[in-house]
This record gives C-alpha cells, sequence and structure tokens, in this order.
C-alpha cells in the first residue's frame, strides 16, 4: 500500500487538524468519550453545549485533556444556552476552536475572536452565510437539509446549499448534511467545502455513548426512514421514523413541547420515549465502527474517488 | 484554450451521445424546440409523453427529425399515459432510447428490450432502484428529492441517494436534482453516476417554450424559494413558492385536483393560475441562457472541478 496523500488546505491549516473532518456536537452525545476518539484519529472532536448542562460539559472538557493531546473544540448553541458568560467560560477552558449554531453570529463573534479563537458558524442558507461572513467569521458550517437534528423548517439539500454558498463567500466551508464516508466527502469537496462533519455516522460510532439499540435503529433505517417535523412552526426537526415521530409528522401545533423524556431514548434504549435525531444517511450506515476506522476509511475512499475521476476525465 | 477532454462511460457509449448530460421530460415543455437544442448541443434531448397528448408529441418527434441528426429520447410518464398502445408508439417513431417513470419498471421494459431499445428507469429510492434492475433496465436515472416536478413523498436527497444506490447496483447511473453545471455534475460522478439530467436548468433555457414570467420567477427565486406539496397524500410535487402554492403547502387534503390551469402559467405566464414545478436549484440560477452555453459550460466546469481536485489532493 502506498502512503495516503496528505490533506493540506485552510481548513486543516485553521483547525491544526491532520484530517479535515469534524465531528457534529449532538446534545448529551458530543461529550469526551466520542470527541477524544476523533481528535486522536486526527480529526476535530467538538463538545456540546445544548444539553445547557455547563457544569458536566466543564467536566468533559476536563476530560478530555487526559484523553487526548490533540485539538478538540466546543459548540456555542446559543439557542440552549442564554447564559452571556458562555464565553468566557469558553475562553477560560483554554479551548482554540469554536463552532455557533442556532443563533445570531453577531452576538459572541467578536468576543470569541478577540479572545483569539477560531470561530465558524453554522449555517442553512445563503443569507445566514452572509449574515455570518458580514459578522467575522473564519469559517462557515454549510448544513444541508438532508442531515438530522434541528434544522431550518425551509431545508435545502447539500448539492444545492454548498455550491450556491462558495459561489458568494470567500472564508472556508465544511459541508454538513449526507456526509458519511469518502464519495460523500469528495462531493462535497467538488461542491467547494475544504472540510465535512459528520453527525449520524459518529452517533452510531463504536465509541458513541447511546444505547445500543439507537444505532441498531440507524443500522436497520432505509433511506426513507427519517420524518422531517415541525416545518410549520419551527425549529424544523429531522429523527428517525418510529411510531412517535410519524405521529408528529403533520401535527399541527408547535412539537418542540413533544420532546418527551431524550435520556430514556438516548441511554435507556426506549425509541419512542423522545426523538431519535438523525439524518437520511441512516440509511447507509450498515456497521458500528470505530471512530479511527470511520475516519481512515473516509480519508482513503475520499483519495480512491479523486483518483479515479481524475484517470478516467483527463486529456489523453 | 486546450482542448476539453472527452467523455467517455456507459451513458455516452449506451445513448451515443458526446456529453452525458439529458434533458428532463416536463410535460409540454419537453418538445422539440428544447430537445433539440440539447441533442445538437451534444446532449440527450427528451420529448415528454406526460401532457397525454399523443398527437401532438408525434408531431414533436416529426419535427426533430428535421432539426437534429443527433440521437434523441423519449420518456413514457406511466402514470399520465395509460395507452397501452404506447410502447408500438414509441417504437414505431424509430426511437433508440426511452426513459420510463411514474409506474412499475417491470410494465414495459421487456418490450421496449425487445424492440432493440435502451430503456432507463427513474427512481427516487433504493428499493425502486433494485425493482428496475430486476426488471431489466440498461440503466437508471436516479432522482434526489431537491428536484423539481412529481417527487416521492418521502424525498431524499441526492447526496444520500446516489452512492446509497450506487453501492448497491451494477448498472449506470444518471443523478437528477441539484444538477445545475460543472460542480454538480462532478459531485454527481464522485457518487458514483456516469450521466447527469437537468429539469429547472432547461426549463430556464432559452430556447424553452414557456412564458418568461416563469423563466424570471426561477431567476429571482433564492435556495428556500420552493414548496414541497401533498407529501400527506403523494405525489408529492416540489414548486417555486408563489402564493397558491404556499396555500396548499399544508392542506388538509390531495392537491392534485387544484393543478388549475397549467397553461395559462405554462404558455401565458401567470405565475398563480397553476403550479410552477421547479427544484431549489432555482435558487442557483440567475441567468437564461441558451442550451450549447449550458451545456458547454456544464463539460467544461466538470472538467475543471476535477482537475483542481486532483491536483490539491495526489501523493506528492
Amino acid at each position: 500500500m502506498t502512503a495516503m496523500p496528505k490533506f493540506r488546505n485552510r481548513v486543516t491549516e485553521m483547525l491544526g487538524v491532520q484530517l479535515p473532518i469534524v465531528q457534529a456536537p449532538m446534545g448529551w452525545i458530543a461529550r469526551a468519550q466520542l470527541a477524544s476518539a476523533v481528535s486522536n484519529a486526527g480529526g476535530m472532536g467538538i463538545i456540546e453545549t445544548s444539553s445547557g448542562e455547563l457544569d458536566a460539559v466543564k467536566e468533559e472538557i476536563r476530560k478530555m485533556r487526559d484523553l487526548t493531546d490533540k485539538p478538540f473544540g466546543v459548540n456555542i448553541a446559543q439557542a440552549f444556552v442564554r447564559d452571556p458568560g458562555i464565553v468566557d467560560f469558553v475562553v477560560e477552558q483554554g479551548v482554540r476552536f469554536v463552532t455557533t449554531s442556532a443563533g445570531s453570529p453577531t452576538k459572541y463573534t467578536a468576543a470569541l475572536k478577540s479572545a483569539g479563537l477560531t470561530v465558524f458558524h453554522v449555517v442553512p442558507t445563503l443569507r445566514g452565510a452572509i449574515k455570518a461572513v458580514d459578522a467575522g467569521v473564519d469559517g462557515l458550517i454549510v448544513e444541508g437539509g438532508e442531515g438530522g437534528g434541528f434544522k431550518n423548517p425551509r431545508d435545502v439539500a447539500s448539492m444545492v446549499l454548498l455550491p450556491l454558498v462558495r459561489s458568494k463567500v470567500d472564508v472556508p466551508i465544511i459541508a454538513a448534511g449526507g456526509i458519511v464516508d469518502g464519495p460523500t466527502m469528495a462531493a462535497a469537496f467538488a461542491l467547494g467545502a475544504e472540510g465535512v462533519q459528520m453527525g449520524t455516522r459518529m452517533v452510531s460510532a463504536a465509541e458513541s455513548p447511546v444505547h445500543g439499540n439507537w444505532k441498531q435503529a440507524i443500522i436497520d433505517a432505509a433511506e426513507t426512514d427519517t420524518v422531517f417535523l415541525n416545518r410549520k412552526f419551527g425549529p424544523g426537526l429531522r429523527a428517525l421514523r418510529t411510531d412517535r415521530s410519524e405521529a408528529l409528522e403533520y401535527a399541527d401545533h408547535n412539537v418542540m413541547g413533544e420532546f418527551g423524556n431524550a435520556m430514556k431514548l438516548y441511554f435507556g434504549g426506549d425509541m419512542n420515549a423522545s426523538l431519535a435525531l438523525s439524518g437520511q444517511v441512516a440509511g447507509r450506515i450498515d456497521e458500528i465502527k470505530p471512530v479511527a476506522q470511520i475516519l481512515e476509511e473516509t480519508a482513503s475512499g475520499f483519495f480512491q474517488v479523486i483518483d479515479n475521476l481524475a484517470r478516467n476525465h483527463s486529456v489523453s
């Protein structure tokens, strides 16, 4: 086997990572066990704050220092963390990379940047992207509607959104939504991304702390087995198709009040106790794999796809 | 300028085209004026039958013989053409390439194949793809949910659907949904396609017969300016956001009866007289261009993207 090429672009440079592969900040899931596995495998592990449990988050960040000496980041999910001290909190933890989401990019970008952090903002539309760039972010996480979790009710697929944003802004883009392997990473790069983020793939990883029933449900899911909820009221939500989520699909009220008991699903394995947030890529995941294997296969698959494309489409 | 590389793969071989770019079979729109422009530019022009106007279609096919000596095809939209004589009709016209859609692939594939035609079936899911391959089709048109027109109510984005189908079947794939230029064509090829189909881009083309108001609405649309209708009842429909389509978005009844007067919209320019079927790529189209320019820019952009990817990601 020949040596794998190295990635070297604005994302690897700014984040200080070997692989431009970021783990998504799923609430309660994106904690030290999973994030350290991603960082140790050469990607960017992220600690979540959307659980709102800042004391627990602090402890997870402390654990990260024991579990990895590689870079890791923190996500500030603005809608869920209303404490204005969150910026000081993140800066005090010595974190160098932050993603901000679910809120205005004008709120924290300046403070985070003046503290020397690298800031990427999560955007679901071109309008959001331009607003974030105007607010001075270093880069964007461009999130297609096929991804899981909280979504813009007017969902736009990665195939449309990525090249649109790429054509209108200059900052580096990390693609989220639909990314699960080498071919999807190569497609994202063809559309202008310089990095990718994986959510559902990481929920299903060996090091993910969620109950085995959730991982099995991802493995069992077809590509049509997610539902998009709450489009009429917002925020939208993409979750695995279950009795609970199907019953809410055409609800005539805001379903945010019907999240149920997340802990009972996440860690207790009762798939109808809450909503199992997931992207359409659930239909492409057939196996629980260790994070290191996921990242290695994604990177090698990426280079193989690029190599095949170039071989088949060069001037001869 | 150096010579552009040539495409040579199973789609160009089977279809006998220079460029593996197919024009989608939009009802009333995919007629000789548009289809001949696509064929003459090196792609695959397609004549529609979803209008149900078989006499008019016959006349359009006759016109094609005057307008081009390049290959062209016909789409059999099974849900709209219930006349069982459609196979004989198509065979008698001397057409060599047929796409079938909106119905079971077992219905016409054998008869078309035994008459010597090449048959591609349009599929929106992996299950549909496997069924079509089992029915003996030569290839698939894999249609992501971001595309316009009639859709599977359980829409799946191209970024997820294409590589999923690619991983499970061997026949050549033409990617539809989200395709509008070189980067999206390159992304589709990274995901395993060997050809692409464009719908909305062709509706907006200079040679498209639709009223200028529709073309202008595509140019004015943001990426979030389509709505997905009739998910609860099926078939789903993706159309431009207008007063009429927005009012139907959460309808509690099947909206197929509220199509209105298509002719008044298509050729009269009254954007609320019917539904302006369109994909999310409306948000990426800023200009009315001749078909030849669209195809030339797509092909050259494709090779440029592949070249850049290979340059930036090779063993050095």
